[in-house]
C-alpha cells in the first residue's frame, strides 16, 4: 500500500540570531549546535519513522542547493523533491508550490509541516503527536500547540476552543483565535487564563485542506499554482507572487483549524543564543566552555571559540561567540539583539554576516588565509573524487602547491598528476582544472593568487559538476 | 665641557601585564599603547634634552638585541652603551654592571636610573626635578617620590624624613624608611599620615655613591664589577650573580638616600590594563574602542583590537584586548590577574605568552598563516636592502611566490632576481638567501613549507647579517 504521509521541511531560513556561528550561506539549520549532526538532519531522521524519504519535501532557497544536495545523499530523498526558491517570500509560498507538487504526485496525501532550526528532545513523544494529526487533518489543519512555560513576547499564541469529543482526537481543541507576540501584560493574562498555548509552527493538513485554505484566503497565490508541475517550474511564477507568511495568510483566517496539545516534546524554537544557553549543561560555576578557554573566576558565561586561546577573568553571565573574523560578545540577557548587529553589518555592506572565512563549495571549500595589494592567499580542499570547474581567469594568476593528497590538474590540453610538495602556475587566460582523483584522501592546495583585480566572480566556467555557470 | 649626566634605561622586562598584546619576545616597553611610538622611545626623547646620546645607556635582555639596535637607531645611542644580559637578574645586577661601565668611562658621571614601561604626561615638570637630583646626587641616592593619589597595594612606600635646609635642597627630603606593598590598612594609614609618597623607580646618584653603595650592601656583586671592561664582559661574570632587587638590595639598606617630592609629573607605572585604562579619554559611555567594533547599549568597556569585528551587547565595566592568537576579556578590577594567566600558559607551555603570530626578525618579520599535516604557510616580509642569512634545511622544502616588491635569491652557486608573480622552489639541503635589493620597497613572498618537521630550529646558518648562529 502506497504511504500518502508526507513531510514539507522548511529550511529556507537565513535565521541570524546565531551570528557570528551563523551565516547567511550558513544558517542556524545547517548549525551542528546541539549534536553533532545539524538541526536540518535532526529533523529528518525525526520524521522518517513515519514518513518514507521518498515523501519528505524540502522548501529551501537557490542559496542552499549545494548544502541540501550533500546532506540528504545519506537519507535517499530523491532531488526531485527539492524546491529552491529563486529568493525569501516568506512562509505562505513556500508551502503552497511544494503542496501543490505532492498533490499532483499524490491525491490523498497529508502533510506535516516542519521547521527544521527547532529543537525536540522526545523523538518518541513527537512522533505519538504526528500520528494523530495526520488522523485528524483530512477536512482540517491540525497545528502543534506547546504549553507555554513563561509569559514569552517572542512567540505566537493560539487561544484552544471546545476539546473535540469523538473518540480519536480526544485531545484535539478548536482553535478560537491567534496571537502573534502578544505585550508582557497580555503574555501574563494568556498564561494565567490557562487556555492559551504557543504555536510551534508545525502543522499538518491534506493536500486538499490545503489547497482549499490557499485558494480562499491568498487566491492570487493559488493561481500561480496551476503553472507548476515540477520544482524547476518555480523560476517561472516566482516574480509574480508576493511574500506572506503562513501565520498570517492562512492561520489567522482559516477556520479549519484543529490543535493538539504537545507537551512533552522537550521543545525549544531556539530563537537566541540565551535559548541555547539555557537547554545546555553547565559545569558547577555555571559556565560552559566549548573553546580552547584559560577561566579565572567566572560565573555562568558561556564560551564557544574557534581555534584561538580565550583567557576569561572575572565574568558573569556573558555569552562569547569567537569566529575566525567575527567575535560577538553580549550579556546573556540581551541575546535577542544580535540580529540587531546583524541588520547594521548588512546596512555597512560587509562580509562578516554572509560568509565565514572558510567558504563551503559543492566540491569542497575554500579559505582566504591572506589578503594584500595584489595577491591573495587561499588553502583550497578538494573532497575525494570531486574538482572544481573548467575554468580561466582573465586577471589574475595562480600559483597552486599541493600540500596534502594528490591533485589531477589540466592546463591548456594536457593533464598532469601532482603530488605533495609539487607545484604548478596557471598564468593568466590559461584554462584550468584542479581535482582530487582519490577515492578516499582529501586533497589539500595551497594557492596563491596575484593580479590587480582578484575578486571571486573572475572566473569563466566552460565546464561544471554542479551545473554552475 | 664634557656633559657628564648620564642615564640607565631599564629595557629588559618580561612585563606579562599586558599580555596578550605584551609578549616575552615584545613586552610592555615596545607597546606603543599611548602614543605612536614605544613607551621607550618615549623615555629616550624625555631625557635626551638633559643627556646626550653618547651617555644613555640601556640595560636589557639579550632577547631584545634585535629590537633595542632597531629602536635607537634614530636617537644615535651608540652600540657600545648597550648592555645585554644573557638571563633575567632582577635590577640590582643590571644596575651594577652598567654603573661600573659608566664609571670606566667618566670618573665623575651622576646617573640617573629610569625604568622605560612608565607614563610621564609632563615632560617639562619631569626635567626640572632631574635636574634638581642631578645637582644633590654626588654623595646621595636621590628618588623621585610621587604624592600617592589612593591608598594603592602595588607600590612601594617611601616615608619622608625632614626637609633638608638648604638653598638647593629646599624641596628634598631625609628618608626614614621603605615599606614594599603594604596591605590596604597599612596603605590607608601612610595615606591619612602625610609623610609617605609612592617609589617612582626613578633615582639619580653618582658613579661614586653607587659603587660605594654596592660595596657596602651587595660585596659579593661588586667584587664581579672589576672583571667588567666593556659591555661584552658581562657574559663571563654574569654566571656568578645572584639576582636581586634594588630595591631591596640597596635602597631598603642604604643610610644615604634623599628624596624628592615629583608632584605634577602625571605619572603612572601602567602596572595593569586598568591602569593604561584609567589615564584614556572616554566616549560619553564611558567606552573606549581601539578596534573594529559594532556596539549596542554596553558602558565603560574598553575594546582593544587587532583585524576582527568585535560585537558586543549590553556589557558593563569589561577590558577586551583581542590579538590574532589569543583573546583576552576581563572584568576591570580583576586586570592584575592577567599575570597569573601567563603564568598559567608557562606551565602548560603554550606558545600564546611567548611570541605573537607575526614575529619580528632583524631582517623584517614573519607570520605564520597555517599550519597543517606537513605543511606550514608563511608570509615573509623583508625589509628594504635587508636580508635573510645564507642558509640551508635537514628537513624541509620550500616553495617562494614573490608578492610584493623584488626578491633576489641565490640558490646553490646561482642567485637571480625576481618579481611579484614569481616563483621559485627551494629543495631540502639546498643552500639558499632571501634578499630585497631594494632601498626602498618592502619585499614579501609567500612561503610554503613541506615536510615532516617544519619547527623554526631547522636552520643551519652559514652567514649571517646579525651574527645569529
Amino acid at each position: 500500500m502506497q504511504n500518502s504521509n508526507y513531510a514539507i521541511l522548511l529550511a529556507g531560513g537565513q535565521g541570524s540570531r546565531f551570528w557570528p556561528q551563523s551565516r547567511t550561506l550558513e544558517p542556524k539549520q545547517f548549525l551542528s549546535l546541539h549534536k553533532d549532526n545539524s538541526f536540518f538532519e535532526q529533523t529528518i531522521v525525526r520524521v522518517r519513522r513515519l514518513i518514507p524519504p521518498a515523501n519528505i519535501f524540502i522548501a529551501t532557497s537557490e542559496l542552499y542547493r549545494n548544502q541540501i544536495i550533500e546532506l540528504i545523499r545519506p537519507f535517499k530523498i530523491p532531488l526531485d523533491n527539492l524546491v529552491f526558491e529563486p529568493d525569501g517570500k516568506n512562509t505562505a509560498p513556500s508551502i503552497a508550490v511544494t503542496v501543490a507538487l505532492i498533490d499532483r504526485r499524490d491525491s490523498k496525501a497529508r502533510i506535516a509541516v516542519l521547521p527544521c532550526d527547532h529543537l525536540i528532545k522526545n523523538n518518541q513523544r513527537f512522533l505519538q503527536i504526528l500520528k494523530k494529526a495526520l488522523m485528524l487533518c483530512e477536512n482540517k489543519l491540525v497545528i502543534f500547540g506547546i504549553p507555554p512555560a513563561r509569559p514569552a513576547t517572542g512567540y505566537g499564541y493560539i487561544q484552544a476552543g471546545k476539546s473535540k469529543g469523538d473518540k480519536v482526537s480526544a485531545s484535539a481543541f478548536s482553535v478560537k483565535r491567534f496571537t502573534e507576540k502578544p505585550d508582557i501584560k497580555t503574555a501574563l493574562k494568556f498564561i494565567k487564563s490557562g487556555d492559551y498555548y504557543w504555536n510551534s509552527g508545525i502543522f499538518v493538513g491534506s493536500g486538499k485542506v490545503f489547497l482549499r485554505e490557499f485558494k480562499t484566503n491568498l487566491a492570487d497565490l493559488f493561481g500561480q499554482l496551476k503553472k507548476l508541475h515540477k520544482p524547476e517550474d518555480i523560476v517561472r511564477i516566482w516574480k509574480q507572487i508576493q511574500p506572506v507568511s503562513f501565520d498570517y495568510g492562512i492561520l489567522e483566517k482559516s477556520k479549519n483549524l484543529l490543535m493538539l496539545p504537545a507537551s512533552g516534546l522537550g521543545w525549544s524554537d531556539l530563537g537566541s543564543w540565551q535559548a541555547w544557553d539555557e537547554i545546555l549543561e553547565k559545569d558547577d560555576e555555571g559556565n560552559i566552555f566549548k573553546a580552547d578557554v584559560v577561566n579565572l573566576n567566572s560565573r555562568n558565561i558561556t564560551v564557544v571559540g574557534a581555534n584561538r586561546l580565550i583567557a576569561t577573568i572575572g565574568l558573569d553571565d556573558l555569552i562569547v561567540v569567537d569566529t575566525p573574523d567575527a567575535l560577538l560578545i553580549t550579556k546573556k540577557d540581551k541575546t535577542e539583539e544580535v540580529k540587531k548587529i546583524v541588520d547594521i553589518l548588512k546596512s555597512k555592506k560587509r562580509q562578516e554576516h554572509y560568509a565565514h572565512k572558510t567558504v563551503k563549495r559543492p566540491w569542497g571549500s575554500y579559505t582566504v588565509l591572506e589578503l594584500g595589494e595584489g595577491f591573495k592567499v587561499k588553502l583550497v580542499e578538494v573532497r575525494p573524487k570531486h574538482s572544481l570547474s573548467l575554468q580561466y581567469h582573465k586577471k589574475r594568476s595562480e600559483h597552486w602547491v599541493v600540500v596534502e593528497g594528490k591533485a589531477k590538474i589540466a592546463r591548456g590540453r594536457k593533464s598532469y598528476i601532482y603530488s605533495s610538495n609539487e607545484s604548478t602556475y596557471i598564468p593568466i587566460g590559461c584554462v584550468h582544472r584542479l581535482a582530487n582523483p582519490s577515492a578516499t584522501i582529501s586533497l589539500k592546495i595551497v594557492e596563491v593568487q596575484a593580479g590587480k583585480y582578484l575578486e571571486e566572480d573572475d572566473i569563466i566556467r566552460l565546464k561544471d559538476d554542479f551545473g554552475r555557470k
